[in-house]
Order: structure tokens, then C-alpha cells, then sequence
């Protein structure tokens, strides 16, 4: 994973998480910091409330979460923010679920986002 | 307008642009502390690209915007977030423009926001 992207998504900014293809979209927030990169291809976020995007899964689960830093150099020198392409499933239980549960004890669910792709946007 | 949301849009932290009638909902970003609140239903932002969101609005011109701090103390104490609710238009001339030019000499256009509301999200 691009190493700016792990720089990023440290800091403790808003990352935002849109369902796309809903009509209309939704918009839900977690904080960058509290995502957990597991590998190239697996996002967890932390899930209290949610329920607009979750309900939004039932038809379509793409995603589509905007994080930045300005903190961090990127393409302007002023700050540096991505999109991340992919799909969202909320799990209640399981390996991913306990392991965010004992990091975030409020949690109702782990998000698990199977990322397609990282979008340098600046 | 609520002193805690000029309190947040003041933060260096990563602002994101969702066109949520849109089929797919488009998403762009600025940085809040590029964001100028003019006055309670007004907000103006510096545009340079935004071609996505621009092109969404011959269709619906309704908008999301979803900003926050974690410097601001919020309903839970680690943080505040709102979303605006609201429509947009680009400006390329006039006051709004002239305005936004004056501070960021690298826009093609102003995106003026009319608020519809401000929802505390957190």
C-alpha cells in the first residue's frame, strides 16, 4: 500500500463514507485514525450508528470513503487526500468484529471494506 | 449560525462534496479552512476541478457536505462533526467570484452553496 495513503489515514481528520449508487447516496463519518488497515485489500472502521449505508447494502455495496491530511505533502505540496473504491460489508461477529471490539468498546458492528482501489486525489 | 460549526470549518481537515441525487453520486473535496461563510445560508468554496459534481447539477444541484474536527469538543467529547445540507451553483464572475479569486489565485470558479441546514452529526 502506498505509504502516503498509511500516512493519511493516521491523522485525526474525518474520513468520509458515501454509498454511490443509492438514491440518494448516503453520508456516514468515522475518523481517519480509527480505521484499521489490515492489508492492501481490507479496511476496517468502527460502527456505531451506520444504519443508512447498511440499509443501502441490501441493493448495492459500493463505496466510495474520501480521507485527507493536510499535514501530509501530496501532489500541490499543500496537503494530501484519496478516495477509496470499494465494497462494504457490516459484521456483528467473527475475528474482525472482536478484534475492533476490544479497541472500540461501543461498537454495534465492524465495517469491513474490501478495497478495489486507492485514489491519490491530491 | 452555531458558534461550534464556524469553530469546526476553521480546522485544517479534509471537507467532502457529495452530489447525493446523482446516479453515481459524485464526490469532491476541499480542505474546511478553504470554506468562507459569508452569512447563515451562504457559504462560498474555491473550485479548480469539481467537473463531476459541476456536471451533476444540470440534473439536481442538491448537495451533502461533510466536515468536522477532532479539536472541537462534540456531543461525545472526542470530537465534532456536521453535515451540510444544502444546493449548489459555480460561479465563474461577480462578487463571489472576485472574492474567492482574491485568496486562492488558482480557481476556475466559485462553488456557492445555499444552506438549506447544518446537522450536528457528532
Amino acid at each position: 500500500m502506498d505509504p502516503k495513503f498509511i500516512e493519511v489515514i493516521k491523522d485525526t481528520t474525518p474520513a468520509t463514507i458515501v454509498t454511490v449508487n443509492a438514491a440518494p447516496a448516503h453520508v456516514v463519518n468515522t475518523w481517519s485514525h480509527y480505521m484499521q488497515l489490515i492489508d492492501d485489500h481490507t479496511l476496517l472502521i468502527p460502527s456505531a450508528g451506520m444504519h443508512s449505508i447498511e440499509a443501502d447494502f441490501a441493493t448495492d455495496n459500493h463505496i466510495t470513503i474520501a480521507v485527507g491530511s493536510y499535514k501530509v505533502p501530496g501532489t500541490t505540496g499543500t496537503g494530501c487526500g484519496f478516495h477509496i473504491h470499494g465494497t462494504g460489508k457490516f459484521e456483528t461477529s467473527g475475528a474482525y468484529f472482536d478484534q475492533m471490539h476490544t479497541k472500540f468498546d461501543w461498537i454495534r458492528a465492524t465495517l469491513v471494506v474490501t478495497i478495489d482501489d486507492v485514489e491519490q486525489k491530491i
